[in-house]
């Protein structure tokens, strides 16, 4: 094992604020996606793929450093697997995403706008909690506010779901609404897992 | 870190046989939820999420713990996966109340209330070997117990599927009944994990 | 704790090969059952039961050989987590099996026989590739191929999901087939976690 010791350890900070910074940037993609024709969807999708593709190098970087590195700032597996669970946000937004455009939905309820309106949310604050993991500064602020999100996210869901069997009589629209839902609600849940690992990194260096 | 050096080991037993009372609660409520009315079925349905956010709390106070301690009576990571792997058989079971509200299912096929007889067995027999951790007693029988349930409840969850493709000609419907019953199948498979955990700590330390 | 000083390494490299080995065998049971009428179906998914069945022990017999051991080659974790993630890979090949003739499929998609073949491959690969764990020769080629497959199984599964929602008119059949097609994508999913471990090992060593 290669040793580093006198790592950089901001770098393993640097590299988590990046990797939230492009789930703030898929969080938005989605957003426009909501409100664009058929035709531009396919572009705007292309553009979360691309976000996708490099929250993954960024997971990889980071995952690759703790491999190599002998000292890391807080607990290893917890540095760990905080960039799984942000990787994690951005898979399921990229999912979401392909979805709407693979089954042609036309029209989305309004609600859904509303999970993604929490999605762009927790992102942001998230890209803005990275860097203050360093000092542990107004983490607890951040994990409350997060825990806040993913309730109303919940709640959201559940009426959405409510919403589609009560008003959808086509079953497969229904399936196809159901899963591009469930998915929203998906990365709601993994940023409230993001939230936990800071909240335990939190507990842990206090 | 805070460091408590005197820690009060017994705490974590007590903790964890608190979680594992709430999902015995948790499956009462699912079982008393199918022999209910549709208007007596809301307000259990509240008795059950009361019941995921008391359980919530405890697994809260656990990782809490575990954060804050420096000594564990067994290795941190098991008693970590172990609350987890609690908070997620309630979880699942809250879920799957709140589904049969959610989709105003009238009549449920006979073999789910078998399914919650399974997830009654299994959450009675987690809490009472909760309080044997301390002294690693009996687990081995209650491993294999829980592992004979879990296969019972697979097959059971095969012949349900198998009965709604079967049966139930509105896909509509099919997809509600898919769905709580797959979720019935999750919890089961989440207080597997429980055991699988108690194993694993009962072979370390034996 | 008992403690095994001299622990015969070489065990964990042979008990991983087998276990990849019967993901071969349950990959191979797959593509057999594909190709075979409806009667033959049965009599091949209980072969792949019981290649489940044989894999469930070696996830065992690795799972209590690292709970008793005190030196194991590579980090406990990692070769935990190496053979949960080989279970996984069997799990949802013997599930896809099992849906295959619970819902009475009496033809599948021909793109679900490219899904099999990414399976097939992925599963050779990783038996192959399990031996030369212990001198960590060739691995980043094997992990950077089953990448490759992965990305070909998800587009696979994607063209597939858009097939069905274009050509099944009938929602329930649309509710079975997707299922199947969803449960071998987890199976590939799975293949990549298995070898993002790897990597992860082989990072740590080198």
């Amino acid at each position: 094992m290669r040793l580093r010791l006198t790592p950089r350890d901001s770098t393993y900070y640097e590299l988590l604020a990046a990797l939230a910074r492009h789930t703030v940037t898929g969080a938005s993609l989605l957003a426009e996606l909501l409100g664009a024709s058929r035709p531009e969807r396919e572009q705007i999708v292309a553009r979360l793929a691309e976000a996708e593709h490099l929250a993954d190098d960024v997971t990889h970087s980071i995952k690759r450093r703790l491999n190599q590195t002998f000292v890391t700032p807080f607990d290893r597996d917890d540095l760990y697997h905080l960039a799984s669970a942000l990787d994690d946000c951005m898979d399921a937004m990229d999912e979401a995403g392909h979805l709407i455009v693979l089954y042609k939905v036309s029209e989305l309820p309004m609600a859904v706008s509303e999970q993604v309106q929490v999605l762009q949310r927790c992102a942001e604050l998230t890209a803005d909690a990275m860097p203050r993991l360093r000092k542990l500064d107004q983490l607890p602020e951040y994990c409350v506010e997060i825990n806040r999100l993913e309730n109303q996210g919940d709640n959201l869901h559940r009426s959405l779901l409510g919403h589609l069997f009560d008003k959808v009589a086509d079953p497969i629209l229904l399936i196809k609404l159901k899963e591009i839902v469930d998915t929203l609600e998906e990365a709601t849940d993994a940023f409230e897992r993001v939230a936990h690992l800071v909240e335990s990194i939190s507990v842990k260096e206090s």
